[in-house]
């Protein structure tokens, strides 16, 4: 199973007026954490560029349960969940002291292929190289 | 009916090494057009906080359908459609010129009273008095 | 003489606890001034790739004056005043109402070979002609 | 003696088109090393503002020598450098590996009472207190 965790202390110019992290800066905290799962299989945005393949973002979804403050130091665990036709990674943002669950989200990724531009309507042979599984 | 919408000039910053805005940049897009929309029925932020409720993002998804590229005018349209429990706001981002759609987006914000923290299950009175209608 | 100006509206994502503009955000504001100065001279950032250089920035310094503040639109000027050897640009961030003068900035850029990845020491022909003038 | 160094990962959303970090967001690196100075001088935001003061950046240099790239682990140094005025820090990125020197930056605050809006012309006693001398 395919996943990796970070942790990130929330940065003090993440926080808006209200003094929580502001809703779109979550979108980093996530990022760092699928690098980090694509690291683990190999494959990250250095790799993908190099075997012919961008997989852009297509579909994201958050789901904000409690704030974030300054400083709170929080775990962000994501998890491939999806690759056959496409990349879904699963992501929770917990208090890294208490556990206590504050945000659930998804991405979705597709392949593309750089040389054409064309979209693939199932994931290339790489991502099963790289997962280590057969097609 | 209420809606607002903005154009946005995509910045050199906010690409990426792909040459295409880098795709949490789009809920900063999203933000400019609801905060003309909520000027226009003058409950900005600072109106919201006046009025005792802050309304925290709770919900936000994004549909990318195709990338934005650097000095690309895009026309970002924000409109309500859900007022009585939470605020619901639906996106279209469009290529300017050609108004070709390139992105779908939805976030959904709930009142939370400042003074005891509590999240609202209802909409307070006052987005109706901001909307012109009756709960 | 080669300047430009862009007027910004300080958006909610940019202000922070203290309820003004989070100091890193102004080098955003300045990049917008600069990219419409370069387009005016038609030596934008992808002219300047087209050309075969980087004018990566190499210094910059920022005095702070007073606060920007959310909603508040301010007026930001470009004014490219030395371009021999480097382009140093000068910027003024004044209220846009008012005229009040609220940050003074510099930024200092060189010209880098892409294909040599070397640094020049005097700014290349190229820039001379965009500006129109015998070198 | 005061200072304090992190390491950064440079994240992917940093990385612009050049394929370096675009120049804006050291100013984030940098905040990140200064706080935590200030959090070994038990004088962090949360702690200025229960002081009474606000500590708003006045000038900011920075002197970019070499880029920083996607994935390098840099390590940002802040030094406290002057506080009978205003805060002056010094800061040096360097590659955490190698340690070579890639960027070499100040900034300035000064304390401004938070009652009054009044900027000081000298460091209230409070900056004496955390730092253990006598004014």
């Amino acid at each position: 199973m395919t996943e990796a965790e970070v942790v990130i202390e929330i940065p003090f110019h993440d926080v808006d007026v209200m003094q929580v992290a502001w809703h779109g800066h979550y979108v980093k905290y996530m990022e760092v954490a699928r690098c980090a799962l694509l690291d683990k299989i190999d494959y990250n945005y250095l790799r993908m560029e190099a075997s012919g393949y961008a997989w852009p973002v297509i579909d994201m979804r958050i789901r904000y349960a409690k704030p974030l403050r300054f400083q709170q130091r929080v775990r962000v665990k994501a998890k491939l969940v999806e690759w056959e036709n496409r990349l879904k990674v699963n992501y929770l943002i917990e208090d890294e002291k208490t556990g206590e669950r504050l945000t659930k989200a998804h991405t979705i990724q597709v392949a593309v292929d750089i040389a054409s531009g064309e979209m693939l309507y199932a994931s290339p042979d790489i991502i099963y190289q790289k997962l280590g599984i057969t097609p």
